[in-house]
């Protein structure tokens, strides 16, 4: 009973899984930082500044654009109990997990959704959201998801966009795996809500979800029948603890995550978000050419893969469980394996933030060579960093 | 629209609000720690030391005993969204803001809260809440508030959890701001539902809500006719993340958090809760008795206050807002207004976890006399030290 738990020291780890992904010093450093009062006049200037720096990593000019006090699923969960009220038709399009998540809290909100299948792996195509809101009566949103963590597919949303302003119908995007690490232009596309984790792209900790609403959105809150059903993510309640005139007490925000939060923004901001996508599509180019010569060829769709969540297919002989534990156990290496039907059939591997490195790419297809030799999976060392090293050497570019 | 934002550096503050309170250097620390993939066996050995330190300090055998994703306030939400189902009657103890809070959640689940009202500033009676059984039909649970921050009423609890099991209600319990700081007995008391944050007596930065349920709540939930409202807050779900056999991936818990609260538990434990305690009544002693000498007044009930968030009457010629501005600005030190009606009437001083210490004591009464004598609210110098330090003398133990 009174056996005494020892000091944390946790082993190091490359994290190369789905989230989250590496941490830069310097914002582990923040987070050190002593804590300031919520209500502290210095801490409400910290919240201004992570809202300006959150709109322009959003590209959006919306005024409601905040971190959740709550991970990425909070932030899922927030966008779709302030939107959806009882009896509300919300199209969502549904090619992996995140996808049916969204349809089965639009289910606890009362909503019906209308499910816009695709196979896992696959787009979901406009036209059928085109299709689908043709057939449906009135529909209060459509949902998708820009980038599907548990496939590595990545979504194009900008035709959707425009379908929902043709049909007066709110857009939200679950942009999770994406903001920070591929082009996501809230504005331009016209997505009303939009939310997103900490522990992806922008290579903080777990624990905030960044969530942008359009005025649009604020209207149909504003509008609600009833309030919201949750008291924690109301955003009439939120957007008053947020709005610089009002700061109204509504909890208490993770401090120390939003010290963590503002300086993962910081880092963004000096690197610049294209010199970021650019990156991130530079190593999983050589990570997906590396990983080919092993004979693990890319799961999602041609023209539609994540640079931040790679999905390869494993071929039979490869063991799934067997080998992510000697990656981890011999070589401190984590990656993904496939959720659901996917299991023992998929690795997910990400290259987000700061995971997104040379240097840790050409440590994974190095780990996996001496373990696919091992196996005798593969005859020859080095085939997998001599395919990345074709791919840096085309680019040129010094990481 | 590119102006950078700076390094942040925040400035030293003693805090001694209604929350968050000092964070020991150690738990500060442990935040740095890189960070472990969410489901790697180290990780899932720290949520399984953290459950065992929490029931210790919730005092339960209960299995499910967690921290969720979320502040204090998610963990109210939690509590009644997992054991409310539409229709249900739950009596409220309102005798505060966190109880109206309770009773408006309880609402939004479609329940029927049951008000059982006192005076902000006492406690709610047994016999009060013993009526309402009487009065009601079959009530599903009866909620109060252990230790009410908005008034500093520290209510009790072991009659009315008799009255619970004699009615076969369950009984829930926000320990937002006892856990950890005064005597709680979850077990002992007949307490099903109970949940707290990180930031108060845990002296842990925010943003996780210890929470421990019972077999019979974990019972209510199993037989719910219809999901739990949230997803992200829904216990069945969340089970199988924290459960040793299972750890089925729900979301991505908040790992540097986690890493903070295992590294205050342990503080915790080194400390001994007898010996916590005692520290909490010491100190509320001495600042009581120096607040006393300024003109200070107790607010709440006698024989009712609590050690952890000591709440005070201002004198007619006090300016609150003021006097709190100059304290904050001049000496760094956070203390906390009244809320609601109490605004301007009431400070609310904060002494859990680090921040109930001699030094802190110390400090604000020495800063308040500052303030007094300028202010000509006072005439003599060390009136409140003086006090303070007679508690000090007769307790004879060294801090």
């Amino acid at each position: 009973m009174t056996e005494r738990v020892g000091e944390f020291v946790p082993t190091p780890r490359l994290l190369l899984g789905p989230g989250p992904s590496m941490v830069h010093p310097r914002v582990l450093r923040a987070m050190g930082a002593p804590l300031l009062g919520h209500l502290d006049p210095e801490f409400l200037r910290l919240m201004n500044e992570i809202q300006q720096m959150l709109r322009r990593v959003f590209r959006t000019a919306n005024r409601f654009t905040i971190a959740l006090s709550g991970t990425g699923s909070a932030g899922m969960e927030a966008a779709l109990v302030n939107l959806v009220e009882p009896g509300d038709a919300v199209i969502v399009g549904v090619n992996g997990v995140f996808g049916s998540r969204m349809a089965s809290i639009v289910e606890r909100c009362g909503g019906k959704p209308v499910r816009v299948e695709a196979s896992w792996g696959r787009i979901v195509e406009a036209n059928a959201i085109k299709s689908a809101l043709a057939r449906s009566g009135p529909v209060k949103a459509v949902a998708v998801v820009h980038a599907e963590t548990s496939t590595g597919v990545h979504q194009p949303l900008e035709e959707i966009g425009a379908l929902c302003r043709q049909h007066d119908a709110l857009f939200i995007v679950d942009a999770v795996t994406s903001l920070g690490g591929l082009p996501l232009e809230v504005d331009r596309w016209g997505i009303d809500a939009c939310y997103s984790g900490t522990q992806k792209c922008l290579s903080c900790p777990p624990g905030l979800a960044p969530l942008t609403l359009s005025e649009r959105a604020l209207a149909a809150i504003r509008n609600r029948k009833a309030p919201c059903q949750s008291w924690y993510l109301d955003v009439s309640l939120i957007a008053d603890y947020w709005a610089e005139a009002k700061r109204a007490y509504h909890h208490t925000a993770p401090i120390s995550m939003l010290y963590a939060l503002r300086e993962a923004l910081r880092l963004i901001e000096e690197e610049g978000l294209e010199a970021r996508f650019a990156r991130h599509r530079l190593h999983s180019a050589a990570l997906m050419a590396g990983l080919g010569a092993l004979g693990l060829l890319p799961f999602a769709e041609e023209g539609h893969r994540l640079p931040s969540l790679n999905s390869v297919t494993l071929p039979a002989q490869v063991e799934d469980a067997a080998v992510r534990a000697e990656l981890l156990q011999e070589f401190g290496i984590e990656i993904g394996g496939g959720l659901g039907a996917l299991q023992g059939k998929l690795w997910r591997i990400g290259l987000m933030g700061e995971s997104s490195a040379r240097e840790h790419v050409l440590s994974l297809l190095s780990a996996l060579e001496v373990l696919f030799l091992r196996h005798k999976w593969i005859s020859r060392p080095g085939i997998a960093l001599e395919a990345a090293s074709r791919i840096y050497a085309g680019d040129g570019r010094k990481e």
